[in-house]
């Protein structure tokens, strides 16, 4: 009998490697993705789509108050989260199902279980052994323990809490530099929450440009949610059924009571792949790859957060690396756009960062241009009171080309797309200016800050 | 006393003249710019921003039936029409004042008064004579009387009723082709008012691809709009404080009792601008310009509205054309891009249209791929219930050049500057499906669709 060799074997059927299967088998390879838990990974099932599904409703309620100023008589509004639960679990079966048909249609073959790199070419999975010519290793991150005093406690808990609780706490803890935090921390305020959002960085969103963040912080602010920056849980206890946290801030030493600390910090998941059967580098926090996803071993790629900090755990990069790595493996010659992974927030106002920031741009030897319309001054932005909103476009100097776009308001998850494609397609501030967006969108400000980054604004005063 | 002679001269201070003035201005110009009612036009004070302003409010109610399936508990929505028309108002007051400032900011005179061309570079305005090197006419579009069996009668009036109405109407027909009644048919569907939509046309927006047309009629139909097709208004009466229809239409004859008709017909507004003083041709419905805004007298350029059949009264198309002939008049040498002006509604959900169907790009000879990607099967677009939504491409076959992009769904406004600046960089199907954008959104649904056209989408079953 002759044993089957696969063309590809994917480690991990989540964001990045479902597509790296899909990819593979469109080009004609023999295809087989390895899960150990759910298809579709963290993202569909405990991440993205589960807390995208909370935001969506954390935001039409967000809504009602520019419908109350607009004439609009509603009532207060309250949340049934059992409700939200169960309809945000029939989503992701649903999703998961269509997963796996998207896998049956293509031919591939689903592997449930654990694999492990067992030598060259050869996987261990339930005790069996694939074989494979080319592997792609996505099999994502994993939680991190958090780094303070008595982190072990019961109530100190990740992100999964909200995905399997019954009512909703009344006064938490959100700790951590992840942005991920922002969006819970609104949404838990919006329910009736007491919201202390704690991160270890100087302000929120660090890496993003302080048009973003402040503008952020301020409407978070606005909403009583009680921010602190450069924290250091210092203290904790069990006290009367919650936590008794010791937290030193910028503000000094304080001490708060809480139901639950909630972290989100993740790592890429390198444990127990085998990897040192290989000589893949297991001493990184994560697998080193370049930008054809290979890593240092021939026919094996790594995709997702396991080639990545958790700055980087983002799903449409590990899908944009999967399909990479797959066609790579077949015999391509593909190379990832580091340019333009956008940087997101459901919150509301949303965020959405592309490209490099001012300070990155300069950092990297350009002369920049910067140019920012808020939305404030935009008819839409007006209608919807964006009062916080603004697109700030970055350019270099010498051809124009844009480098980086960042958004803050409503649709900036959507508004992203162009920042994508004016990036990718090397676009200049000069034809930007000029671009003709429909009236009345949020968009035009997109033109009309590179109008401003040129010196001609046409509307702002 | 010498005669000042402005470089620029707009007549019209609407969507299309302020910024033609502002450019003209920002290229060393001395501009004067005319107008005989309000800054900022038909689009500002009576079209895009009022109406817009009002969608906005539907469309927050719209969202709460979401919001009912995700556990959030509301009471029945009812609105205060006067706060709804006084928030407008108030919006609509510091809009102008801010036309005024980006006038006043860019040293433009503002001349309030009818203008009427007296001569050769000679312009007559309240009695005064105004001189100019350049004339840019920007006087927009008229209302037109509807023609029909008594369509004089009172109760037949045109979309302005609705800015000074007190209270809404409980039983309305909208007649016409135009695509804007669609929106008001939602609006006031939405607040209790029974709505009978009639086009004369086969279809709603009959010049759009099936795809889209469809899938607005059957969101349309099910809140209860009773739409008519091939419709024609045979008889017309006052009947008890209101209106006896006989209205023919695909269905037969029927006779329908309503408050008032609404009807949105307008036209380029050509009468008393002393065309015939210029010989600018004044037999055509509208004044007829090359793709650099100029008209056949040299120096005297035309824009927006009064240039284009009502399909085409798209402010933001008004504005580009006047940035154009400002740079042509100051001696530049801009030219239309004629590809991309975007066809959009406010409905929800939103549509919006940009470039050719494929039955146009057939017509133009093109050999062509159309891909679509139903928001159903998007992640996010589950979320959000988008059971309508759809994104389709339409691309030649020869070099893959995306020719044309429609949308239907939450935030189609906005996505649609994706489509713009696709085909304004020529970007190819290959590019586009490669395009990376941010998860989870209804943009991905982009590229989705541009796989699709290629014969290998990802995700779609």
């Amino acid at each position: 009998m002759t044993e089957e060799i696969y063309d590809v074997v994917v480690l991990g059927g989540g964001a990045g490697g479902v597509p790296a299967a899909v990819r593979a088998a469109q080009l004609g390879g023999t295809v087989a993705v390895i899960e150990q838990e759910n298809f579709g990974g963290l993202c569909m099932n405990k991440g993205c789509i589960p807390f995208g599904h909370m935001m969506t409703a954390s935001n039409i309620v967000g809504n009602l108050s520019l419908g109350r100023d607009m004439g609009l008589h509603v009532s207060e509004v309250s949340l049934d989260y059992e409700i939200l639960v169960r309809r945000q679990n029939e989503l992701i079966d649903f999703m998961r199902k269509g997963v796996v048909g998207t896998l049956v249609k293509n031919g591939i073959d689903r592997i449930e279980g654990r694999g492990r790199i067992s030598g060259k070419g050869r996987m261990d999975v339930n005790g069996n052994t694939i074989a494979f010519k080319n592997l792609i290793l996505a099999s994502g991150g994993e939680w991190i323990m958090p780094d303070f005093p008595n982190s072990d406690l019961d109530d100190v808990v990740n992100t999964n809490y909200l995905l399997e609780a019954k009512i909703l706490p009344k006064r938490v803890l959100l700790f951590g530099r992840i942005p991920w935090l922002v969006e819970i921390a609104q949404f838990l305020n919006r329910f009736g929450c007491q919201v202390i959002l704690a991160t270890q960085d100087k302000s929120l969103l660090s890496d993003e440009s302080k048009t973003i963040s402040s503008r952020l912080r301020k409407t978070l602010k606005s909403s009583g949610i009680d921010i602190k920056h450069d924290a250091e849980i210092i203290n904790l206890a069990k006290n009367n059924g919650g936590l008794q946290v010791e937290i030193k801030s910028k503000n000094g030493i304080e001490e708060v009571f809480v139901e639950k600390i909630i972290t989100a910090e993740r790592k890429a998941a390198l444990k127990g792949l085998g990897l040192e059967n290989l000589q893949i580098d297991k001493g990184a926090d994560f697998i080193k790859v370049n930008e054809k996803m290979e890593t240092k071993i021939n026919g094996v790629y790594a995709i997702g957060d396991i080639t990545e900090e958790q700055s980087r755990h983002y799903s449409h990069l590990a899908s944009e690396e999967g399909v990479i790595a797959a066609e790579n493996a077949m015999g391509g010659k593909a190379e990832l756009d580091q340019r333009t992974c956008t940087r997101i927030l459901y919150s509301q106002p949303e965020v959405a960062c592309v490209g490099l920031t001012a300070k990155e741009a300069k950092a990297a030897g350009y002369d920049v241009y910067v140019g920012a319309a808020p939305l404030s001054m935009n008819p839409y932005g007006m209608i919807l009171s964006e009062n916080e909103g603004i697109i700030e476009v970055v350019a270099e100097k010498k051809y124009g080309e844009i480098l980086g776009v960042h958004f803050i308001g409503t649709s900036a998850s959507e508004m992203a797309g162009q920042a994508v494609l004016a990036i990718r397609m090397e676009m200049t501030l000069e034809e930007l200016a000029k671009t003709s967006f429909p009236h009345p969108t949020l968009s035009e400000s997109l033109a009309e800050a590179a109008r401003e980054a040129l010196g001609v604004p046409i509307y702002l005063p």
